[in-house]
């Protein structure tokens, strides 16, 4: 870490900065500068107590770390990409996936239709929320523990794997029996209770990025799984919070780029969500792909304006037909293998 | 709700809108407007279904909902203030609050300490956490369970009520024999499961808002607790998250200004965590006070040069008395008064 | 517009809604809803006085406008692609142009050696910058007119046509003795003064979004130049300002396509400013093309090292030749023709 | 500066560093920690060269400056609180100020009546927008010209002192005739042509912040003014743009006591823009008080649904002696004086 002091320190004020570095435990070294002193302290910042505390110092202007603080996650930990096998199918590697489903498990009648139409089309993992996070409690909250035998039942007739998100942590085991990937969602990204409960299912993690976490955040949330010895993640981005209102969130992908040099885990991207616009979908994900994700996650929907949530972003059957086609040409740029269902 | 057509729509394709409204619990009034052809559809927003599925009709520009949506915590449900009783203490009324301590519950000596601090010096609520969210895995992240034997302590000590925060559902239960007031951080101002856990506890919640949420999220997230048969919520707002990095947050007191007029809950302001600089605790809290906030959460330690967590934004005790001090004659003016320990 | 009333309104108020509606040139319609009035104001939005003016009585909670406010750059207006002619070449047409040169003019040995590198290697149109717009007083400003004498020989030597940033009202006329194409930077992104100026030079306008502007804004600043009579606007879109620190700005795609679909004027992406970081620029260039863009900007500097600003983001020639080769298969998947300098 | 080496750089890849440090005019010291080895690098960082440009070299991770940007107007050059004379006001001292006045000049009538409303009930300088800067092209852009002549005619009748914003470089001289300050509006916070023109008129200058700059770009702005030999800086905190709709923009206060305590200029805080919510004006100019401002802008009106721009947030007469009484007490609790017009 890099401690800056205030112009002019007395050498009573550097002496007792270098003091308190060393008891913290770094190694101190003095630099001074023209315009100002800095104390470089040498040592581990992941094993040592943080130095921010001399910032409470009068003395000190600014303290800078200079390590990153991810360290399971990070491709110089893991420099191979990382599979995640789920049933036949292998993500992060050649192969560009598909997940579709609807937003919200609505019926029998609309997930098998649904699943049916994703599988015929395109789609290899099968989405589907039973338990839905709804901005307002008068919102529709998802089925529960009937929309979980609606999933259990698609994947059966489909032989697609689901995945579904978790809300709470006394759900997980319930929905572990079910699901084959198990989501995060965006409003949980930093809810670390969960993530914790999650991870110890042993089951690959769709970690979405919170609404607005930094790409740091993000990678220490995926951090927190992986320290509970689950290292099967899958990060997706999905859009960030800012100041624009002609989408629903500002869809990063630039956090794509990075995520792909920082780690070695598959990222995915979510258009559906992240522009709240079906007429988008289609060029947000070949700028997806472009950019180096290996899979999307759209919303299918058999019957959209029947839908109980999203449904101004859900796409019928035949629109999922025409957006794979749409695709397909920069998913080869890309050279990738659009993932089949067998 | 309201709902704009595209420009130039043929009659079928108007029959069809006003068809969709009718099945689904509206009235419909086509209203033909020069350059656009809007459909007010008359009905309950919040027990019919929302129309907002009708963007998928190609002809359909937008929806726009006219109703608020929340309720159980809106001023005009509830005009009078609402005053929350913790002990012999009134909040939300003429008295104004400070809620000082720790960031983290450390040690006996540490928290014995600053709670006689907080109390001799004019905190009434003694706040500790004893489990902390942190953004990576390796900060420090409370005592947990011993931390809760040290807060019910220091209660004992001083009599100080104690507000301490709970991240995980599964420790509710504990928590709740120990604190006054349960808070929520701003990483769960979204994780509504946590929220209808805490809400059936009966206590009082103090509910920092999400950390990019926005007013009508936060107002929401209150709704979740309150529908949960829990009215004794206090708001507090700690800084959103925006472009500047010269503050950690950015402190939104026009959102303390909306909260006051919107609903009749009392509502708190956090400098500490929105600025994450000790040098503007005073000033902001000045203007929280100006603002018409019911009363301040600062963190105070009896050594912040020791503490284990958000070093930068600690007040010493006797900062802590020049701080009331300072603050003083703007909750005259405010025409409250502070609330003292007795 | 649509005018929405508080709860409960008394006839006199609706009335006073009404009349003052009319008053404004409009057509009223009321529509009393189960919770909310709400009044229809009927007319053209663009011709009549804003309704907003309604907001201060006491009676009206919001007032909605249901009409875009551009007019001159929206596709209704012009449905078919607006092809710019400079020199030989066609922008907007299924040509792809890479616009490239260094951030800053700097000497002759500079400009002439990348202006030769960006011709043989790829790029069809040069950039450089001799005025420049700095957020320090003490960096540096540019060459200024000696700067424009280098850009004017560099287009000698190579026959590349030229772009250049305006900073300044009493620059105009200087600047467009040399430039072929105008380019207004992001901080002079809602400066209308310049906009007005450079409109009525009857030259290609180069239009980047302002660093915190809206879609609509950026839109409505390409229409006060179409006001002033020239319609050949480049769009270009730069990344906007969020709480994202990972890159410089965050690069909005979704702004990319929202343009293409709102207008049909050309639109580009200046990857190398959107992420301030040269290891991003390949891969947001590919998801720009993906997304459907019709030109680049990227900087290429000979010596990059060795360069006066924007160090961290400009290719070397050979780094440009490489990058060329890494988006040519998007390129193609878009349907696209990389444009080729005769 | 400090230059951040990537893990584990060899011995050449170090001296290459260290050398073009050198180059640049700084002197390197080495510092090897356990996990990253760091260069700092020693020397002025204003006279000097930035060390950005090592970003480019493959071994480094990330240049830190340690150094502040902006100096004429820092406090550590300029201790003593800056007074700016505007007639017979003294502004930066104890005396705090109120601007008030229409959001635009309109008539002779609306102007007269105001300018004699706001002196009666408690303002002393004038605003009044001749030159307006309007995000559609199809709003109305002010009088102009005509528009200065009724302000001069105001400050004839009422001895107001005048403040009125520059849009234009080749008004400025126009405008210096009639105008005692002039303004900087917050979509110029970054025109550094027109800040450079309006330095050099030599007239008190009431910088805006740009809708979305940082504190240090904000303060860089006034540097450029003051690097022209004009010190003469009012500082206006106007909300910032952020996610949040329900307020225009998020007045950030936090960045008012900030410049108060970077800088040694007077700052004023206009809540009018800042929410554009009328009934928020009141709570966030006590809150601005109770900050430290040194003076209001505010939006008054003698007739406001007659306002040809911004009628949501214009005060009528009535209105605005009841907001002053209603700040009367912060401004007491602040140590200041109400200035009055004499």
């Amino acid at each position: 870490m890099i401690v800056v002091l205030k112009p002019k320190p007395t050498q009573d004020e550097v002496n007792a900065v270098v003091e308190k570095v060393r008891q913290l435990g770094y190694e101190p070294h003095i630099i001074e500068g023209e315009v100002r002193t800095v104390v470089a302290a040498v040592g581990d910042e992941m094993s040592n107590a943080s130095l921010e505390a001399l910032v409470v110092l009068p003395m000190v202007d600014k303290v800078m770390p200079v390590q990153k603080r991810f360290k399971l996650v990070s491709r110089e930990t893991h420099p191979d990409p990382t599979i995640i096998k789920v049933g036949d199918l292998e993500i992060g590697g050649d192969a560009f996936h598909i997940i579709a489903g609807p937003c919200s498990v609505e019926s029998e009648e609309q997930m098998l239709s649904t699943a049916q139409a994703v599988r015929e089309r395109g789609g290899t993992i099968l989405r589907g929320g039973a338990f839905k996070p709804r901005t307002s409690p008068y919102d529709f909250q998802g089925l529960g523990e009937p929309g979980l035998d609606l999933l259990a039942q698609a994947r059966e007739h489909t032989g697609l794997p689901i995945i579904t998100e978790v809300l709470r942590e006394r759900d997980t085991e319930k929905i572990v029996k079910v699901a084959d990937i198990l989501q995060i969602g965006a409003r949980n990204g930093m809810n670390y209770a969960l993530l914790e409960v999650v991870a110890m299912s042993g089951k690959p993690i769709f970690l979405k990025r919170g609404l607005a976490a930094t790409v740091e955040e993000w990678l220490l949330a995926a951090e927190y799984i992986a320290k509970k010895g689950n290292r099967q993640i899958i990060l997706c981005e999905r859009g960030i919070r800012t100041y624009e209102t002609a989408t629903r969130n500002t869809l990063d992908l630039s956090a794509v780029a990075i995520a792909k040099k920082e780690t070695s885990l598959p990222v995915f991207v979510d258009p559906s969500h992240a522009a709240g616009r079906l007429d988008l979908v289609s060029a947000l994900s070949k700028a997806a792909i472009a950019v180096g994700a290996d899979g999307l996650m759209v919303e299918v929907h058999y019957d959209p304006p029947s839908a109980l949530s999203d449904i101004a972003q859900q796409l019928t059957p035949t629109a999922f037909s025409a957006f794979i086609e749409s695709i397909s040409p920069f998913i080869a740029a890309a050279g990738k293998k659009l993932s089949v269902a067998r």
